[in-house]
């Protein structure tokens, strides 16, 4: 088999068998193809796009081009739960927990944080002595005591997907739903699950800004994972202001504990108890998502979501006192430095993506994958989308350490946040919904 | 500058300016941007394409990535020819000696054959001592004392181009018209000249299969050169049928003494006699191309553009008795075996692509670049498009010294020629023309 030729397969527009899509993979995973010959194939797919059976024959390859974790010992349905990435999206973290409380098991495999959006690996690391490599032992064990782990890639994983990531960044073709899609699947396949909750993040802090091309995305993934005998559900979920108050890594984990002692900001626990009843749902625990909203609430509500977090942060090394003291044990800034209203009216909007910039300036972010974080420091949201305020009110506190890129976040901060003098349309936080039947059935 | 960047502006379909196109061609002949990044980029403009401005400046620096000849020194407009390549192409060999019998110097820079077409470098080796890889002061002599050099390209012209079209060869980026254009154009203009003729195939032996996209690439060669400074003007021809009788090396030097002797196929002659004239007014010895055909006609007749060829021959090393007696000098193949009609009719077509891929089973040709060729074999066309044959009479003679892939190559040749019980429309040698002042008026 020719790699010149399925490149121009590909190129005029044509379908790659599956056999070829696998040698694709293989090949280059095993070094017998080289970049340049990828970078033309991905750069051909970004402009043709892939047919929902080539997508499958594609990330089937990916997934098998490492090791696919196995729970079946466990004698339930594993089921996850993956985020697009937004500001300040800490969701995964009560929501693991909470989800595990309640009797489904969560073997999570999370990323870091890149340019705007953060990473769950990057805020749970912000508790002293966690662990997000961990032994296969530790995690085994971990996944059969208190029912979930909170994991970084290994390099076992999807390897192939990991390179083709790299080549993918250097070479413009990351924006294209047929590889944006088969990266997200394959590792989420190899984690072993027999379940998927997929929160498709749309609006101006999301990669997909608009509803058409973020409900494109859900139902390529959603049709990815059916076709690979994982159930699979997406929520398209506002993301145009960010999530509860906090961005930044050591805060959001603040935040996402008081989401766990049952109180926190409304948007954070409905998105947990959201994702959360589909998970059970999934996972054969709950028989409606309305008896799953009940389940999550109730474990958010009397410390069960806590206690699971609690032995969780333990089991992986962390200093577990930070469920009870949060802002004793997690590092905290040398200065808070208020964001004041400059004049008087409702916050019209929010340009999301900014706001995570102007986190990424006072360290909290990479601009690239080498950059080091703070994990102190960031941004507290005062006031969000549809509030009132009056010149002079505190819109946001600015967490700092070091101050040299203080003038420039606070700039980007200032720059997001547009007033008006009226209150601003409402956007709810759930915009849709695609799940397998949805797909079978041809709805759009 | 960000590679990354470039390829994203092309992808989406923008501009390039002429800075980043110089960027990504200088970055990339100094090893600075890896083969990965170029792939994807060509890819990008295999789909967005280039505008003539772009073209021009990607052209540029091309041909800046190395040496660019000068025979100013000369006094004269140099003038080139460059053929898209065809199936028995052996235009280049009388009409160089013949231009420069006129008093128009030609420093010709020509390729190797590859696939089912030939080439002049090759055919030209046939003749027993001849060297194509001669150094820059036995070239600068040949010019000064016979006004023409047939050469090979060297190291040090456009290593831009020798390296991307490597890569466009591994990548399925081969078939772009603004690639192939740029490519072409900045190897020519690197040979230092004011004039330049090209012979744009169009036919089931060229790379152009439609009048359509023939026009297209002549248009888009002609539009470099015009912006370059070299006036330009490209016929196109007929590619569907070998030209001349003869496809092979040695057999096509035969037969190229032959039209010098002012003999040989009519279709050669008139090539030679069209382009030619083209090439005496850009070199501005004749006023007209009325003028020019009767100057090309003279010299082909009065034995002066032999004389020319033969003082090159001995200049280049070669044994220059092959002028007067080409059968004792070029190797002769052991066997020649004919190939007979199995039915009456008129020969209503040849797929003349097949004709030069069964020469290259003969061993006339290369499959891949580093295959080597044997100059005596290949196929004689004792019929062609038009003639009326009956069973049993020899349509072409194959010249043959390995026998291993005579089989192939006959059961080639065989579904090559189709017979038909009328004799078939008549098609021009001479299929349309193309000249700057054309571009310039809009005239499609």
């Amino acid at each position: 088999m020719h790699f010149t030729e399925l490149i121009r397969i590909k190129r005029d527009g044509g379908e790659l068998s599956d056999d070829q899509l696998r040698f694709a993979i293989e090949s280059y995973t095993a070094d017998a193809t080289p970049d340049y010959q990828m970078a033309a194939l991905v750069m051909a797919i970004f402009f043709r796009g892939m047919s929902p059976r080539e997508l499958s024959a594609w990330t089937d390859a990916m997934l098998k081009s490492g090791t696919v974790l196995d729970w079946s010992h466990l004698g339930k349905v594993c089921v996850d739960k993956h985020s697009t990435g937004g500001v300040g999206d800490k969701i995964s973290i009560p929501l693991a927990p909470a989800v595990a409380a309640c009797g489904v098991p969560v073997p999570m495999i999370s990323g870091r944080g890149l340019g705007h959006t953060g990473g769950t690996l990057d805020k749970l690391e912000s508790i002293p002595g966690f662990q997000v490599r961990i032994e296969p032992a530790v995690a085994k064990s971990a996944m059969e005591q208190i029912g979930v782990a909170m994991m970084g890639q290994t390099e076992e994983i999807c390897p192939a997907d990991r390179r083709l990531y790299a080549l993918r960044d250097t070479t413009a073709t990351v924006e294209s739903i047929p590889l944006i899609s088969s990266s997200i699947m394959s590792k989420k396949l190899a984690e072993g699950i027999g379940g998927l909750v997929l929160d498709v993040k749309v609006g101006s802090g999301a990669f997909m800004k608009t509803t058409e091309r973020a409900t494109e995305l859900a139902k390529t993934l959603v049709g990815i994972g059916q076709k690979a005998g994982c159930e699979t559900v997406a929520l398209l979920t506002r993301m145009d202001r960010p999530l509860g108050q906090t961005v930044g890594n050591a805060l959001e984990i603040e935040e996402s504990i008081h989401v766990l002692q049952g109180q926190g900001p409304a948007d954070i626990r409905d998105l947990v108890t959201e994702l959360g009843a589909e998970m059970l749902v999934l996972g054969g625990v709950s028989d409606s998502l309305s008896a799953g909203r009940n389940r999550i609430e109730a474990v958010l509500d009397d410390g069960s979501a806590l206690e699971v977090f609690r032995a969780m942060v333990a089991c992986q090394g962390g200093d577990s006192r930070v469920v009870d003291a949060p802002l004793e044990v997690l590092p905290q800034a040398n200065r808070i430095i208020p964001f004041r209203a400059s004049g008087q009216g409702w916050i019209q909007s929010i340009d999301t993506r900014e706001v995570g910039l102007a986190s990424l300036l006072l360290g909290a972010g990479r601009a690239k994958k080498s950059d080091t974080i703070d994990p102190a420091v960031g941004i507290k949201m005062m006031k969000n989308v549809g509030d009132q305020v009056d010149a002079g009110d505190v819109i946001a506190e600015l967490h700092v350490n070091e101050e040299g890129q203080l003038g420039a976040a606070t700039a980007r901060l200032d720059q997001s946040i547009q007033l008006g003098i009226e209150s601003p349309e409402h956007v709810e936080l759930f915009q849709g919904r695609v799940c397998g039947s949805m797909l079978e059935r041809g709805e759009s």
